[in-house]
């Protein structure tokens, strides 16, 4: 879909890099779609079918999978002028060989017999990491997770800790992590040592990042383990104060073990939760502009050892993590999120990254998929861009060669990745 | 103006959709210019003028208007580089057949001469009409407008209410309120009849939207009819909190009364009102980045029936409106506004929405214009614009042809408008 | 390396306009650097490698200079992506006849060689001037800088304030202002007159502007001299809101200055001093993008006989500064600054002052260079993205024939600098 010739020839060459995804919410147990209902459950799908008015009837667990998907269908052609419809095409011409230009409720039966007989074949998970020349995933895993019965070479595990800083107060959290570490945490210390306890289980089975995402006014600083103590015994979901010092002591807590683990801490910055209450499963959240990286000075400052990749959810706080990553040795510009992620917006922050930032500093992309199938079609999306930004500002002012150019995107899109996660 | 040939033959087919314009503020009794006076007493040249250095002498309307005209023709040599220059010249070419290269204030004569003879034409406003395909334009009408002797078919009533938000402290506009309902508010469920008693004149006589400014503070929540007395009892300008609950108050009232009269609600948001204090008329307004759209999650989460039509006054907070939009239902992108409606802004802008937002969740472009003649060249900016990233973003890279780009630019700036408002 | 012809035409044209430059950093007793180490000495180097590993070792004052220059050019590997790699191989091949394609560590020697060789010529300053256009540099001078020893018509004097406004706490400050003006001050009154002082001596001699860097939370107002006073008397830098009364107050007096001795007043507008504290010299400082240019409307409205020359640091906040520029007569839009002085940037933010601020009230760009050699690359970046987009939005959509064009960049670059700063 490049019509400049350069960018394509780019393009073509930067498509022959081994590609390391850096963050993905892969189920290692069942990584690949088994339907074209698994693909369309993507939530960009059933979010923007039910902004054009369906509602949540056909995805109710007991509707007919191929009735929710000639739904999904059906309303696709009010959004088929957006990035995700142009996923989907993608990916119904590369695995199932869809040779239409326009996909409608029409093609329904074809699609899902076609996905059914192509996505149950023994090897349709190689299949679809060899088409999409990914070499390794890295996974989203609940703090509570076993992290076996699959390959961690393949599937690298993280340690995601959202629920650890946001919902410590909530029984069931609580009873999850008391389970997974063998013990009820009473105070600051106690908590201490259970989270070190899912370090140790991390590392040990090879988690190579820590995450979280976090709301716009986060702003983390060092909180006492007494002072936590004191929060902790009072925490129940109201006190604004005490949910605070915990959210805050428990991410610091964090940062201190990926410190002593030596494990590089994602931050995915600006997500405000359970804005749109009526919202489709994992569409209801929404973000607000005014925040900044700013609010994480203490913490970039307390950390030089701590490697920090950041997501920002705005296109406009692009500038501040540019800024940040050029300033701060320890923080890294990672990937383009969410409502970021979007060809506009990654068009304008990855030109300003790339004549900013350190290349040895920027991880370029990474999935954000459920399913392994949207590896191509978002990876694409990422390479054509970054094709055609490195013809028309490098390789056309002679600031790079093609070979030079090439080379760049092989550190953003690979050797970057394997040196700061040590993969 | 565009040298793109295809994105040239997209334009081409554009220009050939009839304009409905979802937002102007021309006067029905008079919508069209009657002298040279009219189209630069529109307020961009008046405060342009000013802000290289035109005192507001020549504005005083004691001056006789070809004065008016020479000063402002005079100053605009130091601002020949803005894109309201561009509106004026295309207007001069288009209605008054001006043929040279750069006008100046050796063309006054000849235009004012030129633009008296044509526009006293006693078909000028169809003649302007015709020429700029606009089929219906809606307008901007006060609360106590009869709405009466026009063509509403034409021209679209509209109720506008920033008066009821923010100036019913004062008695001008209780006492417009009282003699346009015919009786005096006392406490809220009597101000709740009142503006009943609006939206019933309103829709009675055609109208098809709520209309609303709104300051970047503005944050809307909804208020008892008992404390809304409260403060109705002591509003008067000063207490602030009083205020602002009247304000909130009243907005909250107008959403539902735009869900049972089923009127879209149209909120432009982001506008700090007589911020330069000595400024031309209507050169007063700026605006402060700092603002988001979360701020009125509330509102889109009370009323899912009602769809909010959303401007925003800052480049910058597009992407919160396309994210928004992207997730609510209700909300629909609205055009692009003001100190937004300037090329740069207005491409960015537009190319994050065609790649994010539901093609049939975004109204494309309104004149927000005082006379006729603006529609014409405000139309031509944004649609060669359009045309543009059609081109580039769509039809070069194989999404769509040719006419799928062009049904695209249909329902943007004529179906979309059509389905939404009603008309 | 502009590949675009009409672009690279204009482009050539422009290099013939003499430049004069608003502002910079250079010593004018030592306006030229001497050698590699000089050059490299910049801290967007240092921080670069810094950033990407290098410890601060090599920045001691008692290492070896070439030792120094071996190590950043050892990390330049790192950054060679950077528009400050690029402007450092220009200065390769224009100063010192760099011919390869792609300077590393084994160009070290030659390089330096060359360097002190070529920078030892009795007439190296010239040579630098000439070759770059330069004609007139600003300066960036102490408030007790006495101002002679230099040619002023060449490096025109500017009175900084920044020590005044942030730093008047500190005794060396005081004893600065003091021996400065003759006679310790004791209160507001004495303030002011002792700040009416350096206003004569600084005028005296050549003059041309008053300057200041602002932080993102600072917004002008009034202070009277009764309040300064007591502020005063307690100001210790510790107490957060005598703080802010002197700042803001000692603000205002300059203001007031300004106005008396018709001098333009720079604001440079939203860094965050200090942040990174391990930083490098001059490596420390970044932003927060939360900050709004209405925090300046008292000021620009009490003041409207005062030209400020506005830099924004976030290229999010260059819309406001473009509609304030547009809306406010007092109001110059001024250059590139520092974090949004980077490709990607310059250009969205040129573009969008392009086509909505009127041509007369724009400064197109300064170096803030601390070393003469920096002037021909940054002005070349900035000219090379003027001329593409003169080509791309007024010469080929016909507004502008290519004369035209050029005269607005020489508006830009020279013209408006003259009669703004009357020199």
């Amino acid at each position: 879909m490049l019509y400049d010739t350069l960018a394509d020839e780019l393009y073509t060459e930067i498509c022959h890099i081994p590609l390391i995804d850096a963050h993905s919410h892969i189920n290692p147990h069942r990584p690949a779609a088994r339907s074209l209902d698994d693909i369309l459950g993507y939530h960009y799908y059933t979010e923007l079918a039910h902004s054009v008015g369906m509602d949540k009837g056909p995805l109710a667990p007991s509707v007919e999978p191929r009735e929710r998907v000639r739904s999904i269908l059906y309303h696709m052609a009010q959004f088929d002028n957006t990035v995700q419809y142009q996923w989907f095409i993608e990916i119904c011409r590369a695995f199932l060989n869809y040779q239409g230009n326009r996909i409608g409720v029409a093609d329904c039966t074809w699609l899902c017999d076609r996905a059914e007989k192509l996505m149950g074949q023994a090897d349709w998970e190689e299949q679809v990491l060899r088409q999409s020349n990914l070499e390794k995933i890295f996974l989203t895993n609940d703090f509570d997770d076993p992290l076996t019965g699959f390959d961690r070479q393949r599937y690298v595990p993280c340690l995601r800790t959202d629920d650890l800083v946001f919902h410590l107060d909530k029984p069931e959290v609580r009873s999850r992590l008391a389970k997974a570490t063998g013990s009820e945490f009473g105070d600051g210390a106690g908590l201490r040592r259970a989270i070190g306890s899912l370090f140790e289980h991390f590392t040990k089975h090879g988690a190579k990042a820590c995450a979280i995402s976090l709301p716009p006014e986060f702003a983390p600083f060092p909180v006492p383990d007494r002072e936590l103590s004191k929060a902790l015994a009072v925490l129940d979901g109201k006190d604004a104060e005490s949910r605070t010092i915990c959210s805050v002591g428990v991410f610091w807590m964090l940062a201190e073990y990926c410190r002593s683990f030596d494990l590089p801490f994602d931050l995915m910055i600006g997500v405000n939760r359970r804005i749109y209450e009526n919202g489709v499963y994992q569409g209801h959240d929404l973000f607000d502009q005014r925040t900044s990286l700013i609010q994480y000075a203490k913490l970039f400052n307390a950390f030089p050892d701590v490697t920090f990749c950041i997501s920002v959810l705005s296109s406009g706080q692009n500038q501040e993590l540019v800024s940040h990553s050029w300033i701060f040795p320890n923080v890294i510009t990672n990937g383009h999120w969410w409502y970021s992620n979007v060809p506009p917006y990654i068009e304008q922050d990855l030109r300003a990254r790339l004549h900013a930032v350190p290349k040895a500093k920027q991880i370029g992309y990474y999935s954000d998929m459920y399913k392994l199938e949207f590896g191509l079609p978002k990876f694409n999306m990422y390479r054509r861009i970054l094709a055609q930004v490195l013809a028309d500002d490098f390789v056309r002012p002679r600031l790079y060669t093609d070979a030079q150019a090439v080379e760049l995107a092989r550190l953003l899109l690979r050797d970057n990745i394997r040196r700061i996660f040590d993969v």
